[in-house]
């Protein structure tokens, strides 16, 4: 938790965090800030320190000033000055910029974590530099470390509000969808608008977009609305020119974030359009089952691959094939079971091939339980997704609840389930 | 130009673009592989070959077939089989699979200039790592050399038909917003809804996302609509809980792009509701005259920085101050007079102080014009912007027009100019 942090840089010797970029779509440096606009930013704490946020430019003050952090211009340090000594070499000069800042804080040797969302060409030149200006610190990341993954794997009550009320957009959004759907005539076994014109995967997507930004919400990561074929494969997103075809499963993955690149929910309902042919209905009842026997399991201070193995165990018992009993299989359930929700749709705690011990179940853990299966030779995919939190005295909820209703009936349907 | 790249890496003497990341919000990325939703990959451009595309899941190989590139995935290369290799080390491992992929293309020495939007302690970790594995070659960034900055500083045909849709989709939107703003009434010198309680700046963003949305674009670096006080500061983005005020300037700069993160336009009115003050009249003279005679004096294959100096000349001329004639004034003329526009909504060619002699308007260039003058003290703030386009024969038009006009009629408005 973020009250946690100075714990966890003293444990792993970092002296400091820098952490650089946008205050947008930047989730280390959003985890301090809050969402303002600040186009380009420092941002550094110093273990037992405030942390403080130095913005490039001096229009940007008021913006910067709304994050409630001390803050200073990167003017302050000369820029004109500073490139002159550099002999005009751009990256040195920020990289002097960069000593200057942590000397000023005390931080002239030890370990230092870095972050944030840049390019990545710019990072290596610019730490390859300041490595080289300030060759008593050693510069690492939380591939290393893990100090701001650590932190962030667990929330305190002020960020579970916010997953809880993308949780709430989303669950809202979903059921528009439903109902946006259902509300379609049917013509050649496809939903059709109005005028007769088929009604086409991207229409239904922009129309969630809509949604989403009408409650502050976005969906940067995509959407994924995928039909038959398309939704055999967990990550397709769905084509944008394709049509809606009854009796085919429709897997909608949803995960949006706040505006600007905030918190994130992450939820998923796989739908039946008018009918439910009996493949996949029997498919249906398999995930469903296992959704509800690892919802019914979960507990605090378990480790996260428990359950992982148990979805393996679940599906297996039923006849399927999964990645642990064929590494290589694309049939079968085919990924990971979960997955931590926070500023990033995906973070930890793991739960499937990366996992350790500690990607575990604890108070203020937020995550996804997500079983599927997948057969593309049959063109039938299922997933059933939701997330939960972990309450501080150990019990565990979902954030938001949506039906899991397999069959979206359809107001005119020619056809009816054959079966 | 795309299509100058092999020449530029062969000037730069660049072996190899390595370019990492997301397919989203990723401008060197997406560069290449256009509009789809794959979560992790790299690509790699040999100097003379077509770029090569890998995912990371093989869950996402069909939205990375999307691409038309040559696609391969990651787990060809056997992660796991790396990774001990590695001794667990997951920067390492993953160091080793991209000497792997260099290696196969027959890179295994010179300069390759490294890409993408990633996190930066990853980036330097895992070059590195590379640079230890391979030190026959030298890891550059577009800071040393610029080759993707400098073959996107143009654009051909089909990239100039993206951002004039943009444009398009732009001033549809500032035309609602204009008509939403106007719709209102007023109550006690500010804007109010039907039920009297006044419209807020969120109120109205949140509005300007929905037409964004519906229109496949988003904003995801904000929208500034910043009002009196604020509007003075040339990129504060507005308080969202602020009123609209009849009589004061309100600057609108918005700056959407495509839907998932790919080409931007970038536009600016002011306007004043209701009327506008004896003083904002006469700064807003200003500005248009200045506008006016930049726009009317642009030509193919001047620098830009001509265009930066004339700005202070006619600025200073009219008395006031500008950056050139004092660096510390946030009164006056306080920014760069326009900046190149594509993947990002700020690219070179540059107007400003970062701009070089191969900052030029040349056939293929499109950049905004955008002068401005800020005075916090009398809480005024006025710019005009539009994006503009260098066609193939020199030719130079806005790829987007709306009217200049400064005050938006209010439907009831109580006061009246005053003057």
């Amino acid at each position: 938790m973020k009250a946690d942090l100075d714990l966890l840089m003293r444990e792993s010797q970092i002296a400091a965090l820098l952490v650089l970029g946008a205050t947008r779509h930047n989730p280390a440096m959003v985890y301090f800030t809050g969402r303002v606009s600040v186009s380009s930013a420092e941002l550094i704490k110093v273990v037992g320190q405030e942390p403080r946020l130095y913005y490039r430019s001096a229009m940007e003050r008021e913006e910067a000033a709304r994050t409630g952090l001390q803050t200073r211009s990167a003017e302050a340090y000369r820029p004109k000055q500073l490139l002159e000594q550099a002999n005009g070499d751009v990256v040195l000069a920020q990289a002097m910029r960069y000593r200057q800042m942590l000397e000023e804080l005390g931080v002239n040797k030890g370990r230092i974590a870095i972050y944030g969302m840049v390019e990545a060409g710019t990072a290596y030149a610019l730490f390859s530099a300041l490595g080289r200006l300030m060759p008593e610190i050693e510069l690492v990341s939380e591939a290393d470390q893990g100090v701001l993954g650590r932190a962030r794997m667990t929330k305190d009550a002020q960020e579970i509000e916010q997953i809880s009320q993308m949780g709430r957009v989303t669950v809202e959004v979903v059921g528009l969808t439903a109902e946006f759907l259902s509300s379609h005539g049917e013509k050649g076994g496809v939903l059709v608008k109005k005028n007769g014109d088929p009604l086409r995967i991207g229409d239904v997507k922009r129309q969630i977009r809509l949604w989403l930004a009408e409650r502050g919400a976005e969906s940067p990561q995509g959407i994924v609305l995928a039909l038959g074929r398309e939704a055999a494969i967990p990550h397709s997103s769905g084509d944008d020119q394709g049509v809606l075809e009854l009796g085919k499963t429709i897997v909608f993955d949803i995960f949006p974030c706040q505006e600007g690149g905030g918190y994130y929910y992450d939820f998923t309902r796989t739908w039946c359009l008018g009918y439910a042919p009996e493949p996949v209905q029997e498919l249906y009842e398999d995930v469903e089952a296992v959704y509800r026997q690892i919802v019914e399991l979960l507990q605090a201070d378990e480790q996260c691959s428990k359950y992982q193995e148990l979805a393996c165990d679940l599906f297996e018992g039923r006849g399927h094939a999964t990645l642990r009993s064929d590494p290589a299989t694309i049939e079968g359930y085919v990924h990971s079971l979960g997955h931590g929700v926070g500023l990033q749709v995906h973070e930890r705690p793991w739960f499937g091939a990366s996992a350790t011990p500690a990607d575990r179940l604890v108070a203020g853990s937020v995550f996804t339980i997500e079983p599927g299966l997948y057969y593309p030779s049959k063109e039938i995919g299922i997933r059933l997704e939701d997330t939960f939190v972990v309450e501080p005295d150990g019990r565990i909820r979902p954030l938001a609840t949506f039906p899991m209703d397999l069959v979206l009936p359809i107001s005119r349907p020619s056809r009816r389930k054959k079966n």
